[in-house]
């Protein structure tokens, strides 16, 4: 089949998608794929399959590559005399900023353009930490206690120590510090606030169980992947997260019992319907006494947690005959019509 | 000032997005102002004041009207042998899909134009009134209770008669019906599902008082409208609220006493802060019982509620100078740098 990868974007997640995007060119090398980059002045460049490698990103040679714009059904590539189009389904690959606060998903929408990944709602409510939680709230799903600090007022956390402080709206461990006491406090917190104006403080819980489960919805039916119990130190930072996002083997499943791996599927069902349509996610869980809590939503996983699913290839083949539809609605004039009778016009 | 109104959108609201502008072509007659009119094939239209005119659109006569597209910046009209910019400020008058659903507003930041209207995350917690609900629990803001319903599953309500039926996404009254007993049920329901696949009930309280106060946070501090009462007789239809979206005479402030008035501000603001920034917004409570339960977002008020305040072309001015920046994230390569080394390459 054909795809296009859309990767890159103005985000500090922006080498991870480069590196993404590089290790799915393998995986999906029974794809005919097209690779489309988004740069951080937000100009869009077309990258055959052969120039994917890193060094033409951060040497900044890829402007020497053709530009392309949006168009109604895809983009398209302008020179003097002719254009070309390009309009298979999107594969977003963005990560962080644009690619998951809902930008991405807006202009694909806007332009009705089919692709893969979180929609504008469902972006919102996994971008923002603050937002995953109110979710969490809505759909019964337990998540770990938490506080909110915004830049002006971050003196005051009520919890107890050791606590772990997260800029709200950043994936990959960016910003993330553990903190024991009061003396690593403040520069924990400079650190979150240098990436976000709002920080989240939850309890940092020693030696928690963490399991990682990926799924997708196609044809009305949930499609899970292995769980996994991610290796880690204390937690994953962002160096050793990075390493992840060029992973292509696959996994051991985690060494746990159906009972525990069906709950798990429970809660991801619970947080997926109705909301994460399209999109192949990763939910990231703690266990504590056997009760599954909701850590975080990655609706773009780095490199799309490929290691996690037997036949990724099949997987996102699945996917995208899956898609929803984006239901333009038809302007009507009716009220006007009616309104100019009301007012003798 | 220079401001230029972006209007229209594939919306069931596209009318009233017309009429509106019609209205603030007379509020804000003291600005420069240009009209940017999406259509329902989302084409974008550059229209002279002077055709501002309902017709024009009906008959499709905007056609004829030079087209514009986004550009880095603001909007661009391009023809033969030249291009026009048009750079100004942008308010975001398209009610319902588009305007108020995140669309617009991730269109806007991608290409850093400067707009007045509700941010992405904003547009998603007003849209959808299942979120409103999320977000009111989020920040102790009393609601009335709900259920929601989806196309699938609409026969077991648990609520008690009469009952008011909503579509999750759409404003205006569009597709909402008092239910008194089981017998209406069935219809109200199916006009409900014509126009989402979601539905929420609340119960329906004859008689309850209800009272609208618009703000926008300008230099750090709230500023408000007058409070009003508005007049209704069951609930407000289609039809009489469309006939609002037209109104420029200013209304009588309703008759409470600080207290009250103190209460919806406080309530107004626990809901604006930290989310609406850059809009100007109305938010539509009940008081039962001396509480204030919030009803209804409006991100974009039909007319911008211009009726509401006291000097609304100030107003207009005070927020167009304190819209929220749009900060745009550089790229960093350094952890390209750091795996290509790690892996040896």
């Amino acid at each position: 089949m054909r795809l296009s990868i859309l990767f890159g974007g103005a985000s500090f997640e922006h080498a991870i998608s480069i590196v993404s995007a590089i290790t799915l060119k393998e995986k999906l090398s029974s794809f005919e794929l097209n690779f489309i980059f988004l740069d951080a002045e937000h100009i869009f460049y077309l990258i055959d399959s052969d120039s994917m490698k890193a060094k033409l990103f951060s040497s900044g040679d890829y402007k020497k590559k053709p530009q392309l714009s949006l168009t109604s059904g895809g983009f398209v590539q302008k020179t003097m005399f002719s254009s070309k189009e390009y309009k298979d389904t999107v594969l977003n690959l963005i990560h962080g900023a644009d690619g998951e606060d809902g930008t991405v998903a807006s202009l694909l929408d806007f332009f009705s353009i089919k692709y893969i990944g979180p929609r504008v709602d469902a972006s919102v409510f996994s971008y923002d930490k603050r937002y995953t939680k109110y979710l969490c709230n809505a759909k019964n799903v337990k998540s770990l206690d938490y506080e909110v600090l915004s830049r002006n007022e971050h003196t005051n956390i009520k919890m107890s120590f050791p606590i772990i402080i997260k800029p709200s709206c950043l994936g990959s461990s960016i910003g993330v510090s553990i903190v024991k006491n009061e003396s690593e406090l403040d520069y924990a917190l400079d650190t979150a606030f240098e990436y976000d104006d709002s920080v989240i403080v939850e309890p940092f819980i020693e030696g928690v169980k963490e399991y990682n489960l990926a799924g997708y919805m196609a044809n009305g039916e949930m499609k899970f992947s292995i769980v996994e119990e991610p290796q880690k130190e204390e937690f994953l930072d962002f160096d050793k997260k990075y390493m992840d996002f060029s992973r292509s083997e696959q996994v051991l499943k985690a060494d746990i019992d159906e009972v525990l791996v069906n709950k798990l599927k429970l809660r991801f069902t619970q947080i997926y319907t109705g909301l994460f349509e399209g999109s192949l996610i990763r939910c990231d869980f703690f266990v504590i006494d056997d009760e599954v809590y909701l850590n975080e939503i990655n609706p773009i996983p780095g490199s799309m947690a490929n290691y996690l699913f037997e036949d990724f290839a099949s997987s996102i083949e699945e996917l995208s005959a899956s898609l929803p539809h984006s239901k333009r609605i038809k302007a009507d004039y009716q009220y006007i019509h009616s309104i100019s009778k009301a007012k003798g016009k």
